[in-house]
């Protein structure tokens, strides 16, 4: 399984990262290979100051190590030898009118003192964060999604769209991150009908996102509307510092830090008390940040 | 000990706020009172595009509850009922060549299901955040804090700076914050005693910083400086939502979450891989970026 896995998502990697440069038309991603000081190691690609994509990583790794207690701990898990192997992406368009998109694919094992595999699972997803949003983009960008859940079960889409809008949560803003996906985690059952699962997401990504990227590229915009996306970028950096999974343990089994922290934006912003004018374009975002039924909508 | 805690903090908070903004001569601070959820409340005051001063923030809390659970575990205490008490203060001012500057100071009780104190602590400190160092202002601010100290004794300077460059360091990037300054934590014997320490402390708050803002403020600096601000306070945010103690304990106790994120800066950024070139005025800061004997140096 490990090596099947692995080298699904070295292939995901490619196919990722050579369509957000085809779509980007103008920067190239810049490659570092890494290695873990504990064991395995990772391949970086950075995308910066692009003609859309202002910044961006699409990252592999595979690393093995003993987990640490405290990671354990918060994982309900053992410290054991584990193996974690993942591909990261996150895009952060220049245009506040194209969201920022991220998606994760990853597969867990943990090994006995004799080296067996006593525990594995997949997790992952895909979160969409407009900050001018368009209904016919959420919705394409669920549908799509939905669409590679479906194949594999009826129940999926329901039960990892509610999960992406509870994980995807801030809980000392009462706001999600953004139009949420789908997410889940510790898929430990089925563990091959699962990999074909994440094989159908993690194909299923740029499909989801590309083509909203085409639509809005041509939005016009002015200096307001980058100065919202700061703040709102603000958010996110308090998401992935504060809560996100995958960040915190990278930093706490001392991955590589400029890796784990590609995810962050070029700039954020803070401002005491901001908040949108009733009726604003800004205010319409805040419509947005709660869990919703994004397929039976009919407005924003 | 509670209610002349309380009332100290309350005039320290007046001290500070009044003195940053005849430093600053052009903004003045909004105030907003609130209360908690679960008793007490605060008054938060925040500065914001000042002459000299950014973004701002000189806070004042006393709050009661039950402590949660994952708080309590973090804390090594149990979860019982608590008061606590603070004045926290972040000022980001505009100029790269003037520091940020931090200071809290804090008083904590916890009770038994009676209502008798079973524990009580004080913890605090201030330290220095520079982007174009000098070593005259880190020596001041050292200085001015290691006589505050020596009034009650040889040796807490000593053990409090060394204890300052341990707190606030970022293990993921290998670096302080900054120059540091003093942290303590946990002080629960001689009460009395340590109120009249953490009075000379907060006392010399102002002591210690305005006179580096004098100097400085009229110091050239243009668009290259800024942006190596920018990524600095990327740091500076790193380590609030990472690690800072008071800024989850007051998001995990649910406390007012623009009070507690007045500490984010206005404008903060993240670069892929960036690294000063050797020799420049940036890379000067990174040698700063590791515990110093400031007070013994003769060049940065």
């Amino acid at each position: 399984m490990k090596s099947a896995v692995q080298s699904y998502l070295e292939s995901l990697q490619d196919h990722i990262s050579l369509s957000i440069e085809r779509a980007d038309g103008k920067a190239k991603f810049v490659e570092e290979i890494w290695q873990h000081a504990s064991g395995g190691g990772g391949r970086t690609r950075v995308i910066q100051d692009g003609a859309v994509f202002e910044k961006g990583g699409v990252n592999f790794s595979a690393v093995s190590g003993i987990l640490p207690e405290k990671m354990a701990a918060k994982m309900n898990t053992e410290s054991t030898p584990y193996f974690a192997t993942g591909v990261s992406v996150v895009i952060h368009p220049y245009s506040p009118m194209i969201p920022t998109v991220h998606c994760n694919y990853r597969y867990f094992e943990q090994y006995d003192s004799q080296g067996n595999v006593v525990k594995a699972w997949f997790g992952g997803g895909a979160d969409l964060t407009p900050y001018y949003p368009f209904l016919e983009d959420i919705q394409h960008f669920h549908r799509v999604h939905k669409a590679a859940c479906d194949k594999h079960s009826p129940d999926y889409y329901p039960k990892f769209k509610a999960w992406c809008d509870e994980y995807f949560f801030l809980s000392h803003r009462g706001e999600t991150r953004g139009v949420g996906g789908i997410f889940f985690d510790y898929l430990s059952e089925n563990l091959d009908a699962t990999f074909a699962f994440i094989q159908s997401c993690g194909n299923a990504f740029t499909e989801a996102y590309l083509p909203i990227v085409e639509r809005r590229k041509h939005e016009p915009f002015g200096e307001k509307e980058k100065h919202f996306q700061r703040l709102r970028r603000g958010r996110y950096v308090e998401f992935n510092l504060i809560y996100d999974r995958g960040t915190l343990f990278g930093l706490e089994t001392r991955g590589r830090t400029e890796s784990i922290l590609m995810s962050l934006p070029k700039e954020a912003g803070w401002e005491y008390n901001y908040a949108p004018s009733a009726d604003s374009r800004e205010a319409m975002l805040y419509r947005c940040l709660r869990p919703r039924d994004w397929l039976n909508e009919t407005a924003i």
